[in-house]
């Protein structure tokens, strides 16, 4: 049972979920991940075989090897959001609202030592693809007004289980940030009359110094105000709002503009543990002339202390210009085939 | 040389601060800090006889014996914000700004080794009184509009320095916490015809499952819509929105709560790095009906993920009441002499 409680002293929601101090562990460093562990656990959820330990399965791209299945999607088994969910108990003081919603896992690979960075490039295409599908689908749902597609990858990055996995939770409301976006866009919009992601991939396409990678429908680039050390953006150049919107030709080079991305990160930061994101529009905003969707990667190398807890502004101890030289600068193959 | 920069698409600042990746820093892991360090350390800035490694002292409580101070003030040499900047250079499509403002280290102790729960009382009280004294001398520059009074505890919580200080800065802008807090406080005060924290105080109090600690000035509890497990909030009983405002008869209070706090979360969770910043009036809320100061501890137990690097939605998987109840078990007696 989770719920949302409100905080009148700085008007903000925030989800209880006690539930999921329940999760089982796999905590192993991020670096020791990719090469530390068997192709196989016997005790994760996630792996071939242990489907009595899943929830049921709700979609699947299908393989012609064993075991069958290239990507799945289950629920959540303790969701911060669910549909299973009763009325909230409290004084009239306290406001609280349900914690509805839904929470899903998507299973990337059946190898448990996979990685976005090992699998092939048709293998993350599934990926994506299965992550734009369920996209719809939750999107597709009345009462649901924004999903939020995210990837924890190692234990410092919040990621509970060590099998590759992405995570989507649709919620019956605006989150602060979705809210806060849609205004600061709207508001650059109607100032300037054009987009402003439109208009950003523009000036650090002829800038330069921020740039990271580029091919014909993608951008990469460290952004201007970034919020953390070696944070990345990945932006269709196509103005689109939604990344529904994200057709199937531009799968494929939205696939290579976030394996370099992450290859790069490997490569030049060994392997750091890392979030993603993907900011989308919220219900309602297909289609609209200021929104424009954008994955944001934020490797996990600083600790937001107390300065950033009392005043909601973010330091960045990193030059964004210096960190895209050094992600320029680290290597897009493996060291291993350039020392052979 | 820090900056100020702008990003539209969420209309958020961020502080760039490249010089603080230059900090010293002695990682020792914050449940090892208080056993196993020496009392001085002759790489410690901070511990005495090394004052050539310190920038110029801007005050000090003096003691009658040896070294001959309890605190001390000293700029941060490597500072988020501060006067010595010259002027942004970018192209109109970044919007940028100086990173002007006062960053200052409050020295707690002469010993390398110390802490708030090992110190005596009277040793925290000079700690919160030389922390008062300088939160109103910066608030007395004309161009200073907020002031961020915080403690890094332990390296997980971003403390670099081992060596016990708290920090404190001053900024030429309201900070966007700062300014939610004064909107919602606001809002709630225009509904009501009350102070929120006013309110929340009596509701805590006859509630009481939430409630950790009380005096005849002073009381903390978990509250109600914690963004993290085990958060704490310490208020003062008297309505006052400035932390200038606490009166010498309130410090001695405020010195117990507060020690209690910390000695409970040390009990209770086996000495988990924290961070705690006061939340306080901006410049010309002093007096201010709607706002009410108010100490924030949240220890660092949990990794925000990508779901709130997503949605700015924190998820707290842990339940404030019960949270509430193992912090009101924990002994506030040191185990041993429990045991003895």
């Amino acid at each position: 049972m989770s719920e949302f409680r409100h905080d009148p002293t700085i008007g903000r929601w925030v989800i209880i979920a006690p539930e999921r101090n329940r999760r089982p562990r796999s905590p192993l460093p991020a670096s020791e991940q990719a090469q530390g562990a068997e192709l196989f656990d016997p005790a994760c959820p996630f792996c071939p075989g242990n489907e009595a330990m899943l929830p049921a399965i709700i979609a699947e791209t299908a393989s012609g090897e064993p075991p069958g299945w290239r990507t799945r999607v289950v629920a959540n088994k303790f969701p911060a959001v669910s549909q299973d969910i009763g009325r909230c108990q409290h004084r009239a003081f306290c406001e609280a609202a349900p914690g509805r919603g839904h929470h899903e896992v998507v299973i990337e690979s059946p190898r448990h030592n996979d990685d976005l960075t090992t699998m092939s490039r048709n293998e993350v295409r599934d990926v994506l693809g299965t992550c734009r599908s369920r996209y719809d689908a939750l999107m597709a749902d009345r009462a649901v007004q924004s999903v939020i597609v995210f990837r924890n990858r190692g234990s410092i990055a919040g990621a509970s289980l060590q099998h590759p996995h992405s995570q989507i939770i649709a919620l019956e409301r605006v989150p602060p940030l979705v809210q806060s976006r849609q205004t600061a866009m709207l508001n650059y919009y109607q100032e300037k009359d054009c987009c402003v992601l439109c208009d950003m991939i523009a000036h650090e396409r002829a800038d330069g110094s921020r740039l990271v990678d580029e091919n014909d429908d993608f951008v990469s680039f460290v952004p201007f105000a970034a919020t953390a050390p070696f944070e990345m953006w990945l932006v269709p150049k196509r103005h689109q709002a939604d990344f529904g919107d994200l057709s199937n030709d531009e799968l494929n080079p939205f696939v290579d503009v976030l394996c370099n991305a992450l290859i790069r990160l490997g490569a030049g930061l060994h392997d750091p543990s890392y979030n993603y994101a993907i900011d989308t529009a919220p219900k309602g905003g297909w289609g609209a002339l200021h929104l424009h969707w954008c994955l944001r990667i934020v490797p996990q190398l600083t600790t937001p202390a107390g300065f950033e807890l009392g005043s909601g502004l973010p330091i960045n101890s990193s030059l964004p210009e210096q960190d895209a030289a050094v992600l320029r600068r680290a290597p897009l193959a493996s060291e291993k085939e350039i020392n052979v």
